[in-house]
């Protein structure tokens, strides 16, 4: 594949395509999380037991057997370690003297009015679930509130997810239940005793099998193109600003080269995991520090390097050093990590928000490109196209028969994304399926619109999605105004906050020229109160510069008030203030 | 009291008095309801059991005598009602024959290694209290949703906590855990038996008592009065703008006789329940239907009327006959819910955002009328004062023996506010502690100083605090500019969110001349699309119009997006633009 270049075909995989496979992943993170505490209540102890206030009738609870084949229990028995239960030889199986707890699990029935589940540990595990959610929810999301300095709020969203992780496990540890618990082997060592470290090729298998494992090979080896390659787009996409992207040829050769060992060492196939990896490169993200009021936070790029991937993964390798302190950490607060991570990935998916548009009144509607566009009508019916793919796609993965059909039905996709093109008219699909970030279109339209708009007047125009990335980040690069800090941090105010209405002026010079800027430092509180009056004048409802700010100390914290100074507008107030309060 | 004009003494109550009183109540709601859920955990059942993977030991659990004296074991097993499990007469109590679930509650103690306490009702209360608390919260907040028509959000508002009620105790029932229910008495009798439906007044106490007990009468006198007026002042307060206020007399008139009543009956005192009041007049409260965007929604006034009073106890008093349908609440539901009613108090109150206001850093604090006037050390100086009391007051009602001077404490505040005097400043004192709402100070002083600007230039103007609050409420009604819809309903704008800069202009007759008002009906959804287009030009950052509004049909949304047309300002966009959406 790397040779016949087949790596360009990702082209072809649009947005469309991108969105459905990641609402899979994070729909499957969620489904697994809700299943697998489920699947605790299967093994709940069970005991002989009446409550108080219970007519107590016979008293009783047998384990019955329902009839099923020795091999079928052996089997179970073996894969649920459970051997020791048992008889040995052909001795017939005893039903009444398994453990009660252990009954359905061998296929036996529970029968007497007095079969008592313990649910304490399915109820805790679902209170460290839902709260390792929340925890890392409510710590995410305290980087923009308006409590505790900067730092604070920093240390907790960036370790949002460890602080719900000890919180959680320090909770289960002083409950003292029996919650199930990460299961580290203690030696290192193939997990399964019949096997080595090394699987070999046939291990008995006759000749002809290699030649008809090709099909099945055929399809892994689409399962796994589309699957690091969808993820690898994704990550590359425009909006990331990536300088060093475009590895898919690299990666799918090194790939190759992994899933040889890996295949060898009979263990699960190597591929970029889409959830993670788009939470790595969202970690990464570096925006702009300081902000005027009620400027969106500027995208500056994604901090480029090897050094965070490789840590991580070499912490992940003496995870193994840590197996007793790992040991402590019970499986439902990691259930808790999946479901806030398969959330907290839906929310970037704009197959989602569509999904929420249909719920959604049209006076509440948010101003995306989309919408400004293409009639709702034709965005829903877009939305209903999506979804069918995407249900397709969970049906073929979810039944056992057809599973093996999934990575057929990826590529399906793109076909019926192509057929699409006959449903949709070019204008529409354009808005609804472009691989550029809605937000930077809505801009150049406007860009272009004000220019435009001062030579036509206000017609409606009618751009072009094709133009340059290029000189639209320049342009963004230029409206910005550079403020060096004393902290040796520089304050970028785009110009769109300042100049409103009209862009052609240089506020730079107008600013230097006017020398209206006046740095107040730190005084007393009075004084700065005494500042703070008459500069809200203007609007009192307007929202003071109040927006965390990355990386920067408290005490420096800075607060500014802009008001373009324009003769021609006398009511408005022409001094803009830079307030410094420490 | 009545009759010597008492009442008169609640303008010594303010708001420093009010808000301590209202927290102390809240924040009894918020620790009883946490309390009342780690009770539960004292009424466990416990049973001899080794957990799978667990060391056997000794495999007993044994219940043996602390040496008790019976006298104690007897009256606690009365409280109980565990009677049954004592022997009668003199023969000695056989620990080793109370089941162990009762053992520590007879004060005997458990032995052995094998004591396992069934958590499950602990843990099951846990989520369904936690449950209907969140449940209630985000319905509650539902109403300012972007998502589901109005009437969907405004019935999930209106029924927060009966929707959060029932869900719960659904899964209450669905669970099918032995959760403690509500007790509800199937039979309309005295609770216990020993007592007929009148308490005799001396009921062989001494003549004497009569006098002696004159003194803690006085206190509970106190109490009462404190507990009724505080109440009556917080529901009074100007900000609600009630026409019909003011029975303090008529109140404490009815209550007498009430109270002599309800003593003969045995019954609790009754008083008007300080956060039941409050919730009462809050879901009373009328707002203006149609925001301009960025309006706070107008407070036009309260809906006064007896209906939903005597309706609710009509309800309560009927709620008799619906025993067997409450004896299925399980009671953590209704813990949450408290914890619901006790958070969701603290909410308004001025003390706990001050308590909130330490942990902010002063960029992001709020714009209030003290904090634009009071120096912040001052306010938080403010802040430890009240919260001492608070802290007083608290400690004085925990502890047992002290409980009993709680009113006395309570009258003690005034004292301290009145002492606080010498330590403020008198200006300070009054941003901090007027019964006037913040808000309205801050508009009044807003209008004022846009209006002494115009004469003397932008100096910091004192405003006088006693001003009448009439004019104001007569300029609020001035400043709107009404505009009727098809469906009957009236949009009200303020003229503050269309004439921002200066406040002369008469927008009604501006936009009678110059005509520009466009009504463009429910016509194809390709042409709305072009309308929103532009008139989005002038800024994208802007938020839509999309507040909630109350009481319209949603197929008649509608979007106004006015801009104010003035020829000396050329940039702007001067034609305002009215959408009719369907």
């Amino acid at each position: 594949m790397v040779v016949t270049d087949a790596s360009s075909l990702v082209s072809y995989i649009t947005r469309f395509t991108e969105e459905c496979f990641a609402t899979l992943i994070a729909v499957i993170f969620i489904y697994e999380a809700i299943m697998k505490w489920f699947k605790i209540k299967d093994s709940l102890e069970v005991i002989t037991y009446v409550p108080p206030g219970h007519p107590s009738g016979d008293g009783l609870c047998i384990c019955n057997s329902d009839g099923a084949s020795r091999e079928e229990i052996h089997k179970i028995a073996h894969r649920r370690h459970l051997d020791h239960l048992l008889p040995f030889g052909n001795g017939t199986l005893d039903y009444s003297k398994i453990p009660l707890t252990h009954c359905k699990t061998l296929l036996g029935s529970l029968s007497g009015d007095s079969c008592y589940i313990m649910y304490d540990k399915w109820y805790m595990s679902f209170i460290l679930m839902i709260g390792t959610f929340f925890i890392a929810l409510v710590l995410k999301k305290s980087r923009n509130s308006c409590y505790f300095p900067s730092w604070v709020r920093q240390f907790a969203s960036d370790f949002a997810v460890m602080l719900a992780i000890a919180i959680m496990t320090g909770i289960d540890i002083l409950a003292g239940i029996n919650t199930p618990k990460l299961n580290v082997p203690s030696t290192f060592r193939p997990t399964w005793s019949g096997r080595g470290w090394f699987i070999p090729p046939f291990n008995g298998n006759p000749m002809w099998s290699a030649f008809a494992a090709i099909l099945p090979a055929l399809l892994a080896c689409v399962l796994i193109f589309m699957d690091q390659q969808i993820t690898a787009v994704i990550v590359n996409r425009k909006e990331n600003k990536l300088k060093k992207g475009c590895g898919y040829h690299l990666d799918l050769f090194v790939l190759s080269f992994l899933i040889v060992i890996v295949g060898y060492l009979g263990l699960p196939i190597y591929v970029a995991a889409t959830v993670l990896s788009i939470n790595h490169i969202n970690a990464l993200k570096v925006e702009s520090e300081s902000r005027a009021p009620g400027e969106v936070p500027q995208f500056m790029g994604v901090r480029e390097q090897r050094v965070t991937g490789i840590i991580t993964f070499i912490f992940i390798g003496l995870s193994v050093f840590m197996a007793k302190i790992l040991g402590y950490i019970p499986m439902p607060v990691l259930y808790g990590v999946f479901l806030y991570m398969g959330i907290a990935a839906l929310g970037g998916i704009q197959l989602f928000d569509r999904i929420l548009l249909v719920l959604m009144p049209m006076k509440y509607q948010p101003d995306t490109i989309y919408i400004r566009h293409v009639p709702l009508k034709t965005i829903n019916y877009f939305t209903g196209w999506q979804l069918s793919c995407f249900i397709a796609l969970w049906v073929i993965k979810s039944i056992k028969k057809t599973s093996i059909l999934f990575p057929v039905m990826l590529v399906a996709m793109v076909g019926v994304r192509k057929l699409m093109e006959r449903f949709f008219n070019e204008k529409d699909l354009k808005y609804l399926d472009d691989k550029m970030p809605e937000f930077h279109l809505r801009k150049k339209e406007d860009l272009r619109r004000k220019s435009h708009a001062a030579l036509k007047g206000a017609e409606e125009i009618e751009i072009d999605l094709d133009e340059n990335q290029g000189t639209i980040h320049a342009v963004k690069t230029e409206a910005h105004l550079h403020i060096p800090m004393a902290s040796g941090n520089v304050i970028k105010i785009p110009l769109s906050a300042i100049q409103e209405p009209s862009h052609n002026i240089n506020i730079s010079k107008e600013v230097n020229s006017s020398g209206m800027w006046r740095h107040i430092t730190s005084e007393s509180k009075t004084s700065l109160q005494k500042m703070g009056g008459p500069s809200s004048d203007r609007d009192v409802n307007s929202p003071r510069l109040a927006t965390p700010e990355e990386g920067e100390d408290d005490d420096e914290a800075i607060t500014i008030n802009i008001v373009k100074s324009s003769p021609e507008r006398p009511e408005n107030e022409s001094q803009p203030l830079l307030h410094k309060r420490g």
